[in-house]
């Protein structure tokens, strides 16, 4: 294994969130965007852990892998551990669980610490292994998280572009409405929802990205409007309101959103005002997909029902810049501010993962688990 | 007639944008709420004209009375006038077109330019009446448009509480979402759709009103919310796009929105999300109305497909305060920015005038011709 695990990105002009070389690590802040484009030094999993509470880093699948690296270059650099293989293991287990704490909703950083508490427990066990054989054996389970999670983005863009191509009547002429922040900053690179729009853009059949504001914390405005004038994507940014009048007007070929979480039955949690534009797309006969690794699937959720959503700090409403700005709000005025809301599959036309589109094809529900059954065969065989 | 004609809400805590006496205008700078309660004086049309367009004052209804009665100040207060009585109503009649010119699509400005201008015409074409005696017609009818609106919007609050009260299931406890502002603010006092969210409180029904932010603007976040405060009203402020969540949740016993223009088959064009709070309120079987006085509605529009929408300035959307304040977007990024959309007759569920409530009872079309008609009969009778 190569000493210089990068996500293979700095040859492109795509923008980079997470930027890593073993035993170095610096995240974009993301909070400082679209003014000032800063990355922040990571030394270990407690500063891993702010990035992620304080929101330098977000998006389901880049909080996920800056958790697993920031302690990768915790323990790279932590030449005099003198500990058993099992008290290592142990270590990293509870360091994992800690990563985890900095935000429980997100479904993919606690899976991904269970798939790397296995990793360094079979470590622990194998015969005549030190504690540096765990450590190294972690530290290469997380950088393969960072390169898998590129190269899934790539086929989620490749076959969510395919798919809505055969889909149109006029396939070279699509205009496409992404909601909250979902490419190279929400993701290790290349991104999910605005993967395909990346795919669809370098196949040159994209007439226009219409992103959403993505109140209240402007993940759109400040973000995914960003990254599409970064990579000169030609893109219109609309207010979250305005996306029901632009629809009626006939200029959206499809929706495309990511998810925070996607239920057993399809229902898909992701950032507020996502089921308002399922609903509104589904009056207008616009197909609506979700586009997201596999790993955002929680086959444990039978359906959306399960989904707890978290409810976010009133000053995101109140004040300007997600709370951090000037007051804009009426004093004393109640708020509700939920993070996410739930979209039914009834909504949904089709869910966009790095093994093809899962669809309704013959029946109104998700075959979700037979599709899994499928795409893993494929991958054994 | 009275020289002190005021609006006659002085005596009670109601907000007033509107502060006026024979000879002299104060309007609420409504650019600094929630932050600053200052008020601007207007000492003629061409500082009606100006606060009209600068947005010092806002809400269809409030713009009409405030551009006539702008006028009202300056002739009021033009002793030095010789003009003949025909003279005197040319000059009227011009600054009245002047006055329409800061807000061409605000329909309840242009139809007031058009009475007034009648008045002046009659006042001027009546024997023994001289340059005064056209002045002084103009005043008073521009006064009686203050006090008419104020009663209006009572008789709306009062026909959409006993409305929606005799709809629902449980009259007692009623939430109701809003959107924009359409409250004192917005009028001469007690407000449209806020208005009746007034009428339903003060009959001790209303357990909770929602106001949108309603982007880009903040009208609701900044104006409904500070009059919600203001009056005690138990109030929540949420984002636009979390509107649908809510509906899902059970929350909301019905929607009422004010109107910009509604046309003769009920199309109503009202700011930019209402369609999009039309369209979730269906899928979720909430009632949806539409309040607004009769002189809102434009009999010469067969539909709202020839209703023209306003775009505003991409600076609402790229920086805070309405584009006042510090940058937000990412630079560079394109803007579409409607200030209003057209919701469709069928998503509505009533239209409340200052003549009861306009329904579809045993159609699938408003019949507002007819319910005019039988309206104004009413009154001569």
């Amino acid at each position: 294994m190569a000493t210089d695990s990068s996500n293979g990105l700095e040859g492109d002009n795509t923008l980079q969130s997470i930027r890593y070389h073993r035993g170095s690590l610096q995240l974009l802040d993301q909070r400082k965007l679209p003014l000032e484009t800063t990355y922040l030094d990571i030394k270990d999993a407690s500063d891993g852990w702010l990035a992620i509470r304080e929101m330098v880093v977000r998006g389901a699948p880049a909080i996920a892998i800056a958790a697993a690296l920031s302690l990768a270059v915790e323990v790279y650099n932590l030449v005099n551990y003198n500990g058993t293989p099992v008290e290592a293991a142990s270590f990293l287990a509870g360091k994992l669980d800690y990563l985890v704490s900095s935000r429980p909703t997100a479904v993919n950083l606690s899976d991904a610490a269970t798939k790397l508490k296995e990793v360094v427990s079979k470590a622990a066990a194998a015969a005549a292994s030190n504690c540096q054989d765990v450590f190294q054996a972690y530290i290469e389970a997380a950088e393969i998280m960072l390169a898998d999670d590129v190269a899934s983005n790539k086929a989620i863009g490749s076959y969510g572009a395919r798919f809505i191509q055969n889909q149109q009547k006029d396939p070279t002429k699509l205009s496409v409405m992404t909601h909250c922040n979902t490419g190279s900053l929400a993701t290790a690179g290349y991104g999910t929802a605005l993967g395909v729009i990346r795919a669809l853009h370098s196949e040159g059949v994209l007439e226009r990205a219409y992103c959403t504001e993505t109140r209240p914390f402007n993940q759109g405005s400040r973000l995914t409007a960003f990254e599409l004038v970064h990579e000169k994507i030609p893109a219109t940014l609309i207010a979250d309101s305005a996306a029901a009048a632009l629809m009626k007007d006939g200029k959206v070929s499809a929706v495309i959103v990511g998810a925070d979480r996607v239920a057993a039955n399809g229902d898909t949690a992701n950032k507020i005002g996502t089921y308002s534009l399922a609903l509104c797309a589904m009056h207008h006969n616009i197909p609506f997909f979700v586009a997201a690794p596999l790993t955002s699937i929680d086959s444990s959720l039978s359906s959306g029902k399960e989904i707890i959503i978290e409810e976010r700090s009133p000053k995101e409403m109140l004040n300007a810049r997600g709370g951090l700005g000037e007051q804009v709000a009426a004093s004393g005025i109640s708020v509700w501010n939920p993070a996410f809301d739930v979209t039914p599959a009834s909504l949904i036309s089709g869910i966009i993962t790095e093994k093809g589109v899962i669809t309704k094809t013959g029946t109104d529900d998700f075959d979700i688990k037979g599709f899994i059954k499928r795409a893993v065969g494929q991958c054994i065989a």
